[in-house]
Order: C-alpha cells, then sequence, then structure tokens
C-alpha cells in the first residue's frame, strides 16, 4: 500500500480523489499495489465526501507523516504552493502536481531539490490536461533534437476564438458564453491575455532545451484586440486566428519563443483544434510533426493525467525519473523584435496597398466581401518583427491608420 | 557503456544506427552512459558502413556475447525473428522491436518470457511509426479505462485515399505513384487488404484491454474495391473515406473489433489526417477523446522511437516496465455480424430508393451532382451488420444491384 496525501479539494482534486477511488482495480492492477489516500488538505469543509475523515487543514499532518510517500500538490497558485511543494520534497515525498504556475516560476529550483533528494516531481497535468505531452515529449521523443513546438495551449481562448469564426460572435460575448459555460473564470485575464498558455510554453521549451525558460523573458499577447473584422479576413486569407505558443530552435542554440494570436493556414493540423480543445505539435529532427490532440482542461482529464504521474511515483518509489532541466537566466532567447515573421495588417486610410508596397515591398491584399468602406487588409513577407514595427509606424506617418497587426502563424 | 545489438540494417535497422551516432550526445545526456553498437547482424555485406567492423552474419555471436543487454529486433517477418527474439529473451537481454507482424502474433507469449526473465521486451514502434502511442497509453492514460480506440494506422492507404479524394486519382493509378514514391511496396498486399492495419489494432486493443487479441479474430477489409464514385457521394454525405482500424468496449468487456474502410465525417479529427500519416484517437473515460498524429513509417521517424525504448530499456537494466497483457483466446470478441453500424450503400437499379426504403425503413439518400445514370446511394440507420447483409441481399432479389457498401465510421 502507498499512502499519498492530496493538497486542495478543488476542481481537480476532488477529481483525482474520485478516480483513485472508482479507478481502485485498475490502478491496483497496474501498480501491484494499492493508492491510499490518507489525507486531503482543504482550508474548507466537506462533511458530506466519502472521505470525510481524510481531511485536514493542517500541512504538518502531511508533512510530518512518514507513511506518505506522495503528495499531490492541486491547490494553484504560488502561495502557500510553492512553499509546501519544496518542503515535500525536502521530506523526501514525491510530488505530483498540475499547477503550471508553479512549474513555470519555480520548476528548475524544484527539479533541483528533488534530484537531491531522490524523489521525483512530475507535473505531466500542467501542460495540455488530460493530453499526454510531458511524458512523451521526454521519454518517445527522446532520439529527437526538437526542431519547434507550437500549440493551441490554452482551451478558453480557443473556446473564444473557435465561436468568432464559426458563429461570427463578437469578442465580449464569446467570453460571456465562455464564462457562462464555466471554460472562462470569472477573472479571465491568465487566459484572454496570454499568460497561462505562456506557462505552457515555458514548461514545454524547459524540458526540451533542458533549461527553464522564464514566463517573463517571453513576449506575451491575448486575443482582446482580435475582432470579427480579422476573423473574416482571415478566412479570405484560407486561414483561422489561434491563439499559439511557440518555440522555435535557432542557430546556436538561440530560442524563438512568443505567445501570440496567428493566422493559421486552414491546411494546418492545429487549425482544425477547435472549441475548448487543445493541440500540440512537436517537430522533431527525425520524426517530424507529431501532434497531440485532445481536452486541455476539465476536472477528469486534468485528474487522470495527475493520477498517471502518481501511478509513476508509486512504480519508481526507490528510483528517480529522469526528467530534468536546469535553470535559465534568459540569455538562451532572442528578443522578440528579431523574430523573423510575416504580418497580417488590417488598415484604414487612402492608398493603403500604394503606401504600403512603397515600405514593405511586395505584399497581398486580401480581397473580401462585406469589406468595410475604407478599410483594407494585407500580409507582409517574413521579416523581423523589429522592422515590421519601424515600416508600420512610417506607414502611419504616410497617413495610415493600423486597426490590427497579427503573425502569420508558419504551422 | 551499454553495449547493443541490432538484428536487421534495412530501412530502420540503418535509421537506428545512425540516429545513435549522429545522437550520440544528447542519449548520453538522456541516459548517463554510452550506448555502444556491438553487433549488426544482416546477411548483406556493407564494406563501405562506418560500422563495417560491428557486422556478423552469425546469430550466435550475440546470443553468446553476455555484454550485449539490449537486442534490437528490426528484421520485419516472422522467421526468424521470432525465433531470435524468444531466444534473446531467455539468455536475459532485453528486446526492442519495431515489428508489428511479430507482436500481433507472438506478443502474448514473448511478454510473459520477458516477465518470467525480469527483462524488457517494447515495441513503441510497432504502432504508428515515430508516433508516441504504445507508451502514453500504458502510462499516461493508465487512470482510464479505454472506451474506444480508432485509427487510420497504416500510411499508404491513407496516401492512395488521399489521392483519389483530393486529385480525383483512379485506385490503381493512385496505387502506382504509391510504390513510386516508395509509400508502398511492389507486393501492397499486406498494406491494401488491410492486415497492416489489422496488426496495428491488434497490438492496441491487447494493451488497451490486457489480453492478447490475434489477428485472425478480426474481420478484415482492404481498400481495393473503393471507386472514386464513392470518395465523390462520400463527399456529397460530408464525409471522406479512410481505412480505419478500430476497437470498442461493450458491456461485460467484451470487443468489438474492425478493420475496414469507413466514411468518415469531414468535422471527425481522424479526417483531416492526409497523405502518408497516420492518427490514433483513444477514448478514455476521464480524458474523453485524445489524438496522436505523425508519420506513421518512415525511416528515421520510425527509428526514433525505437531508439526511446533502447533508451528505456538502458535506464531499466534491473527493472521492468510495466508493459504486459495475458494470451487471449478471441473468447472477447464479438462476432462482426454482431457489430452495429450504419451502412453506405451504392445501387443500381430501378426504384432503389423505394425498395430499400421498404426492406431498411428509414434512409437517406445521398445526391450528388454528376451522378451516372441509373445509379443511386444511400446510407441506412444503424443495425447490426448481420442484419444489415440479410437485408442487402434481399435487395439484390429484388433485382437491385449493389455495387458498393461501406460502413459509416461513427468517429
Amino acid at each position: 500500500m502507498v499512502s499519498v496525501a492530496i493538497m486542495g479539494h478543488g476542481v481537480v482534486g476532488s477529481g483525482v480523489a474520485e478516480i483513485l477511488t472508482t479507478h481502485k482495480q485498475k490502478l491496483f492492477a497496474s501498480i501491484g499495489e494499492e493508492i491510499y489516500i490518507k489525507h486531503i488538505l482543504d482550508l474548507r469543509e466537506f462533511p458530506d465526501s466519502p472521505l470525510a475523515d481524510r481531511f485536514t487543514k493542517d500541512f504538518n499532518d502531511i508533512i510530518n507523516d512518514i507513511e506518505v510517500r506522495v503528495v499531490v500538490e492541486v491547490m494553484g497558485g504560488l502561495n502557500p504552493a510553492y512553499d509546501f511543494v519544496k518542503r515535500c520534497l525536502k521530506a523526501g515525498k514525491s510530488v505530483v502536481t498540475s499547477n503550471k504556475e508553479l512549474v513555470a516560476a519555480h520548476g528548475a529550483e524544484l527539479l533541483a531539490v528533488a534530484k537531491e533528494e531522490n524523489v521525483n516531481f512530475l507535473f505531466e497535468a500542467s501542460v495540455g490536461g488530460g493530453i499526454p505531452i510531458i511524458r512523451p515529449m521526454n521519454q518517445c521523443l527522446v532520439a529527437n533534437i526538437v526542431d519547434e513546438i507550437a500549440g493551441i495551449l490554452n482551451g478558453t481562448t480557443n473556446f473564444i476564438l473557435t465561436k468568432m469564426i464559426e458563429d461570427g460572435m463578437q469578442f465580449e460575448d464569446a467570453l460571456k458564453l465562455a464564462q457562462d459555460l464555466g471554460f472562462a473564470e470569472r477573472n479571465p485575464e491568465a487566459d484572454i491575455e496570454g499568460h497561462d498558455a505562456c506557462r505552457k510554453i515555458c514548461i514545454l521549451a524547459s524540458l526540451a532545451y533542458g533549461k527553464h525558460v522564464y514566463p517573463d523573458s517571453v513576449h506575451t499577447e491575448g486575443i482582446t484586440a482580435i475582432t470579427l473584422d480579422d476573423v473574416r479576413y482571415a478566412e479570405a486569407f484560407g486561414c483561422v486566428i489561434k491563439l499559439i505558443g511557440k518555440v522555435k530552435r535557432l542557430e546556436g542554440n538561440m530560442l524563438d519563443i512568443i505567445v501570440a494570436p496567428m493566422l493559421v493556414p486552414e491546411k494546418s493540423q492545429l487549425a482544425n483544434i477547435d472549441d475548448e480543445f487543445n493541440g500540440i505539435m512537436v517537430r522533431g529532427d527525425c520524426t517530424g510533426d507529431v501532434v497531440f490532440y485532445g481536452k486541455g482542461a476539465g476536472k477528469l482529464p486534468t485528474a487522470s493525467a495527475v493520477v498517471a504521474d502518481i501511478v509513476d511515483c508509486c512504480k519508481h518509489l526507490k528510483t528517480r525519473k529522469y526528467l530534468y532541466w536546469t535553470d535559465g537566466n534568459g540569455e538562451n532567447i532572442i528578443p522578440s523584435e528579431m523574430s523573423v515573421t510575416a504580418m497580417y495588417v488590417r488598415a484604414e486610410g487612402e492608398d493603403v496597398i500604394v503606401k504600403a508596397e512603397k515600405l514593405f515591398g511586395s505584399i497581398s491584399e486580401i480581397e473580401r466581401e462585406g469589406a468595410q468602406e475604407g478599410v483594407t487588409a494585407f500580409v507582409t513577407d517574413e521579416m523581423q518583427y523589429g522592422e515590421f514595427t519601424k515600416k508600420a509606424e512610417a506607414l502611419e506617418k504616410d497617413g495610415v491608420k493600423i486597426l490590427s497587426k497579427i503573425r502569420i502563424g508558419d504551422l
């Protein structure tokens, strides 16, 4: 019997307890031992839970219990999760977490502590919810040098964009619908401003390239500025707009990493990932493109990934999984101005195309039915983003008002 | 240093040797030890290979070398692969294979030998080539009861069908193109008759449900009867035709397993998997649908999956991976006549719709532009396949000539 403790009894935490209970037999068959939930840490009361006798409000009950070998952190947020997780690892307990904020902020340090204490620190659920991605990247793609990772990493924004694309809803209405359906939180900032996707691409980049990438080194844009007009021009250009988290390996092992809305060609495997689903493309030098698709959030999908990590910990109580990266200082990341991309521009004014051609050279005008009078959209060739910005400023000085600028995803 | 032997120096085998050489540093970082290719078994001569001094024609050089801890079987076929692999396992060597024919025919026995000898028998590359699928199913989805697996498991047939769908090529021309491009073998039977896809769905079903499923228990149809006319009717019905390998868990843990061409709705995640790519959907009771996509064959993609298994063996020289299923006798598989499906029918004759409605009850006629005079297509409701067959026979007795009948994939 392996005793575990679960810190947090919210959506994911209660899902973990549920799966450990309902799938007891299957899990026993896999491990050869029973997983016993000894403690559940939560400040709230759950008198009607079948596990009511396991609840505690005192972290000391967990940290001081030498029988507890695996601790599950599903509280979310940095505090007290960071402190609790670190203390558990230092006490020789393996830790499993679904907390992307924690892993993105302190992954390198916590992995180092785990290594020192010869225990495991696993976080499959932190990226892609129920989609297997951390373990496949770490194990199945180990023989590859990863050239690029690009993903739709946030279900909330993907749901909103899908409603805009398929049902012609305005951003605000789609956001409200997402909130009503429980896909978006009342304070949706972390999702719609791209911070959640940023944490996830940071974790994937750290894993793929062996050095921690911190969120503040990553240029991050959300989807709040996307309009229905942009959605329709994108369609006329054979694209859909998706919020993409992306990291690309350049020469000298430098990384080009970004989170931003992008025009994704309809033929791309990421273009058909709709609603609240996530999809992650990993381009290996041997495998070529491999894509993982599924529900990136939700109670049971996320909990099932947490439970897979618990099982792995139970099977490896005496050995460490080889999941590790060192600390990073951001020096392996190029400034976002140096990132090369083609750009979609929607603008208002007279002779926009003539003026734009003078500045950008070759451009492709996008024509669409029902376009607004005086509004023009075009796509530039690839150039460094800094160069684009300068030229866009010059275009504005020439009397053109730029309404939108969105990257073209080379996916 | 871990010494390995590679049996077979064909497409995949030479790819394995290549990756072990070119990615030495990355693999060393992952294992903490060097992987040394000590022997390569092949009857042919490779005097110009940089590994020329490692070649042998004698299996005894491998089996008798106690330094060899991991043996890679990439010869293909059953003989002598089966005998060699079994002897290696019995000699206490871990074995990695990409040989789906071997795993589908003898997986249960070889896994039992591996268990007995406390060594590993791994075969990530046997399904989906470079796409991670065996390990994610076995580890990441361990907390799920798998309700269904459905996949495009054969790149050759998917390439042929894509050419028919997108370029309007006839089957024979598309097959010839596939052969010219190296996607299809000179003797393409194993691919186009569905045997290759059958082996793969057998492996996935065995893994998911813990009992070996042998290919001869699986109703298998290929794509040789698919015509351009069917492709166009499918399109008019909002579908594409794909060769699908599928297993579904029914009540009482009975399995409904089949390989057959199916009409797949355009909105399905499997509909957009084109050309030589593979895609596999796993429906877990907790995760919902998870889809894995990538190159299902080819030298480096397949070899990279083999190398991932080698790495896993090297890390677990003293412990076993928990990859295991018991033998099966086919008693957990329902007869294909009892499988429930809606059917597409293309037929020639007078009053086909009236006659079909009398027999099948509610049907949907498919109308399409440019239809041949006297040819009609319709889709039935869901029914047991045996019931469909009887009614189809009655329809033929009523003077209707059935030209095609294809399952509707509920995917």
